[in-house]
């Protein structure tokens, strides 16, 4: 007989012990939550959250009429951290270091305007830096503000903050798009990097919006050998 | 006066505007849930759904005795999916092939042997393929399968179905850890993705575990230009 699970912690690995052990296949209706609650001798609060928390991780597929499912297909789920750049270097114990290149009104290229759904001529706020750490160059941030939707942003001095720290706290979105990718640096990029042309970079696209209203897109380039971590 | 908030999403939404609006600022402690269920006329249930999405989304900070404040440095989150490759490039409307180059039991070198946590000179299986998008290649996998712990592996016949594809049905894991960087194609990896020594590629490193039992060790390095993306 089974045990009493006490946590949505033990139903979650009871759960996925038996999907693991094929005794409930791929595509198999599973047991409803009142069953289940009445099996494992726990509260049906409890079955839910371990089952939502199965289905956010893709091992379980619910429709809100047709039940649960073993996912046919099932699809990874790993959360990136994106946290500030400063913070970022911090927690790897460095010291962190900024210099700002750039801070002007300016037209951006096509794709850049494309990117943020804007029409042509917008004048945007063009924020060019690189962040340090430990004195050796980590992360060339190429960013355009949207100065219309953020109140304040032609106003700050950006030498003293980067636009990555300020926008954060100042210009909460609501959603965003993100990019990975890999190129290889250009002339430009590998001196600021110190690397060199060629080289392969690791590079994030991110545009993010406050509703429909677009508030910036920024290209993060890092420096050779740069990794990105998480876990499923 | 608040009109009632009738779905954990409006709750969401409500908690969110605050924020933005610096109702609530950065640090500052917020209502209990008793008292925002009152407010908004709804269960508590419901304010408790919200707030917990919000917490996971790095918005809120939730201590079990201190209460909740609005995260001081907020981590932005994004979710990756991360599916079958078969299933990424039909997805993307192309036509999926696979060519395996091969299997064989092997000793890995001493990095493998690190990420998987295994003594040396265990015999691991060793599957190499390249999985094609419209008769182009489109990712190199490289994969270690740890054939203890994963039982029927060394049976399958990996030009039939991909490592990938089979090892996600058949020895489901617990957690894993996953590495994204961009390196210089070599020699062997351009000729086998149809591109240029030095091109940059986005590589996937992840290792997958069964509780304290590695499953497998694999690496994906795509064909130059790969984006992947997400959303905030």
């Amino acid at each position: 007989m089974q045990e009493t699970l006490n946590s949505w912690q033990a139903v979650h690995d009871e759960v996925l012990r038996r999907i693991h052990a094929r005794d409930w296949a791929p595509g198999d209706l599973i047991p409803n939550e009142t069953d289940l609650a009445a099996e494992f001798g726990c509260a049906r609060a409890t079955v839910n959250r371990a089952l939502r928390t199965l289905a956010e991780n893709g091992v379980l597929d619910r429709r809100r009429k047709a039940g649960t499912r073993v996912a046919l297909h099932p699809i990874s789920k790993a959360i990136l951290d994106i946290p500030v750049i400063r913070h970022e270097i911090e927690q790897r114990g460095q010291t962190y270091g900024y210099v700002l290149l750039q801070q002007k009104l300016a037209v951006p290229q096509m794709q850049i305007q494309l990117a943020m759904h804007l029409a042509a001529n917008t004048k945007l706020l063009h924020v060019k830096a690189v962040h340090m750490a430990d004195n050796a160059p980590y992360v060339i941030e190429d960013r355009w503000i949207n100065q219309n939707s953020v109140s304040g942003a032609n106003s700050i001095d950006f030498s003293i903050i980067s636009a990555n720290e300020w926008l954060l706290s100042h210009a909460p979105y609501t959603h965003g798009d993100i990019t990975f990718s890999a190129v290889a640096a250009d002339a430009h990029k590998s001196e600021l990097l110190a690397a060199q042309p060629g080289d392969a970079l690791f590079e994030m696209h991110r545009t993010t919006w406050d509703h429909d209203i677009v508030i910036t897109t920024v290209c993060l380039s890092y420096a050779p050998g740069h990794k990105m971590k998480t876990t499923l």
